[in-house]
């Protein structure tokens, strides 16, 4: 992530004050701090991790400019003296994260922090932010990649995502969940997405004929052309393509697909598809947006809809059925004692965590054990180190390696997980030596 | 808006291929388009309009760099031509739109331009991303404003808004509505927002008590200081902090409220106002925070719950019951002639429009007419002309100016827009010269 797209001071006014309370008290002992979510939303089965590369870039790059310690020593709420003190704040840190891609449940830490108290402290609100809607968004894109059965997927977000970085997060997330690619072109650039894209409805009506539309950009796009075909009337503009299609051939234009946008889609595929085929034209593809999400997708599949792909925009970018998850980044440990926090409804397991994951035969995850990260449990570690001493360990993996992971992590889900109705979570088991520390911790942990 | 958190790159694929089609056939007769949300989400009785002073300043400075340049010449989409054509790309157009903080509903323009054809069409993708979400913000906080009934606001939702553009501009864009601040520090930096913080479960965790805590950032924090009081016990906490007022009083140090982030929060703040006010401590008010929205914090304020204060975050940040609006930017007149889209369930109004708002004499909407621009109907017109030839015509309005005209247009608000369960917005009438023009262009249109 370059730095430009967030200010050090993105974070929570708070994270300061109490950086300046525990620079003041002299509190630098290593602090562990784990990020989980507390329970997942309804119509998610599972969840998938996205957004570490950026988290690590955040933290190898974290430093307050002289802009932004000008700012802040005349903004009337600190002193000279903690000012100073954050120009030297680096992330000196060791980190353990699961890999992007991977699927996660209700209460396994997916990155768990160790760092002097005062930096394992104001990296939270950033973490979270990164993590959070990365993950949010990755999560929601597999259910349409699993409902989309193999057809081409494209993020068509851009405009309706809250601002510039959930439109480029949202392409990545969704392309690491399986999507094909995003129409967001700054996505290709930053990330190396397949970029694709068709025609709006403003260029068939800025010309004098949807005929005259489909030509002029027939020539301009002679690779990859997709055509809008309801502007005006879809039976009408089908026969113009049809008319067109062979006379385009000779030029050396290929139409790959008709876009449909509006209406009853369904009806309408079936119609489009009939007209193509009686004129020998069953080359060209039918591609379909306009409102969609894993259940629209998924009941055009179904269906029998002669769709060859899907532009989801609007639902996938916002995660419009559950915007937002119940994510946390919460202490578990300071100076080499175990913490948890006991508020009503919002309890925490202590200490330094790890989740095991068991495959059975067939190659579905049977069980997820959260245990200590000291403990020799069976079962597959998802935690890994990332950052030791605020320097990553390796580099980040590239986007198709992700994908991969994704792609098996997702046919590793039991059947429960991965259905669109009324999925059903693996729920992690704790480990019978967490469980004896949270009883120990109750006990002795000052209130 | 900084460039930096915009790459001109922040747009959809088809916006360049448009373009490139565009400049082959030499179009660039003069377009208009307008921006308007179709119809409002369940749960709207109105909309805010915000975000165009970003919208302003990506018009002014739109201008391919030469890395982009680069990137487009290389991606293998684009001939050389095109990407030297782009270089010389500048919005030299006009702009028409809502002041930020007008009200407004279904169909009504909150922005027209009118520009070249390339550029007009070029911005669509980021002004829709810039206005979507601000209004969308500012439309939901104003709900909450209506339901605090004058209790202090704070934004809390930077960690789980979707990136680092959105955790601004939501602060941006609630304070816009009527909150008194934001948590989000670089919201403070970059408009000027008033920025509140308290103290986190951690800081209280990391120390070996809670008091030692209290302690703690009491000495850090002498003005304004909130304490957090349900890490462990929350009537334990109380009772420490009525233990240690005094001491404080006489340092200098002035409790300024407790906060309760978990648990029964009206039974909780009845029983802390009670201990507090048995104490002689009635200046120390209560700050609730943890899952809050307008519904809630109505329920407290009915209720009677003597809290003083709300910190909104998660369900402010991502307009959790609405995460988007259906709001397009559509092409009304290119080259002198009107246009209207025709798709079924998404038909437009043709043509230049604006909108004519009257009061009665209680200062309330009485009647929202669209009509053409031209047209001398009765009533305020809600767009105003902001930019010519690509150059802002005034100065932005200041933060407070922009609250202020919020604060009348919520006076100014039907109860029936304003009660929070089931809503009903304004139906803006369409002018019949507006009709007359729709029906001729439904006959001359050539499809």
């Amino acid at each position: 992530m370059p730095r430009s797209l967030g200010s050090v001071l993105l974070t929570d006014f708070y994270q300061l004050t109490m950086l300046d309370a525990y620079r003041r008290s002299g509190m630098s002992g290593t602090a562990v701090f784990e990020m989980f979510v507390r329970r997942l939303p309804p119509g998610r089965g599972f969840l998938m991790a996205a957004g570490l590369e950026q988290v690590l870039d955040y933290l190898e790059s974290l430093r307050f400019e002289d802009s932004e310690l000008g700012w802040l020593a005349g903004c009337g709420h600190f002193g000279q003296d903690f000012v100073d003190w954050l120009a030297d704040l680096r992330f000196t840190g060791d980190v353990w994260a699961m890999r992007e891609g991977e699927a996660f449940f209700a209460d396994e830490p997916i990155l768990r922090v160790a760092a002097p108290l005062p930096e394992a402290q104001f990296v939270e609100s950033r973490l979270i932010n990164i993590l959070h809607f990365q993950s949010l968004i990755a999560s929601k894109a597999a259910r349409v990649v699993l409902a989309a059965r193999g057809r081409t997927l494209v993020d068509f977000g851009m405009r309706r995502a809250h601002g510039a970085e959930a439109a480029v997060w949202a392409a990545r997330a969704s392309y690491i969940a399986g999507f094909d690619g995003s129409a967001t072109v700054e996505a290709g650039r930053r990330y190396g997405l397949p970029i694709f894209g068709t025609m709006a409805h403003s260029f068939v009506q800025a010309h004098d004929s949807e005929l005259a539309a489909f030509l002029d950009f027939a020539r301009a796009r002679p690779r990859g052309l997709v055509l809008l075909i309801d502007t005006y009337d879809v039976d009408e503009a089908v026969a113009k393509v049809i008319d067109i299609a062979g006379r385009l051939d000779k030029d050396g234009i290929e139409i790959k697909a008709l876009r449909l946008d509006s209406g009853d889609m369904a009806a309408g595929s079936l119609r489009i598809r009939r007209m193509l085929d009686a004129a020998g034209l069953d080359q060209i593809g039918i591609f379909l947006s306009g409102n969609l999400d894993e259940f629209a997708v998924d009941e055009y599949c179904r269906g029998g809809v002669p769709v060859t792909g899907f532009g989801v925009g609007t639902r996938l970018d916002v995660s419009a059925d559950a915007p937002a998850l119940d994510i946390a980044y919460k202490l578990q440990e300071y100076d080499g004692r175990p913490r948890r926090k006991r508020s009503e409804g919002k309890a925490t397991w202590p200490g330094s965590k790890q989740v095991f994951r068991s495959l059975g035969e067939d190659g579905r995850i049977v069980r997820d054990v959260i245990g200590l990260a000291s403990e020799p449990l069976p079962g597959r570690p998802l935690l890994h180190p990332v950052m030791r001493a605020g320097r990553p360990l390796e580099s980040n993996p590239s986007m198709a390696e992700i994908r991969a992971l994704a792609a098996d992590t997702i046919a590793s889900l039991p059947g429960a997980c991965t259905r669109l109705d009324d999925p059903a979570p693996v729920v992690p088991e704790i480990s019978a030596a967490l469980r004896t520390l949270a009883e120990v911790v109750d006990e002795s942990q000052a209130p």
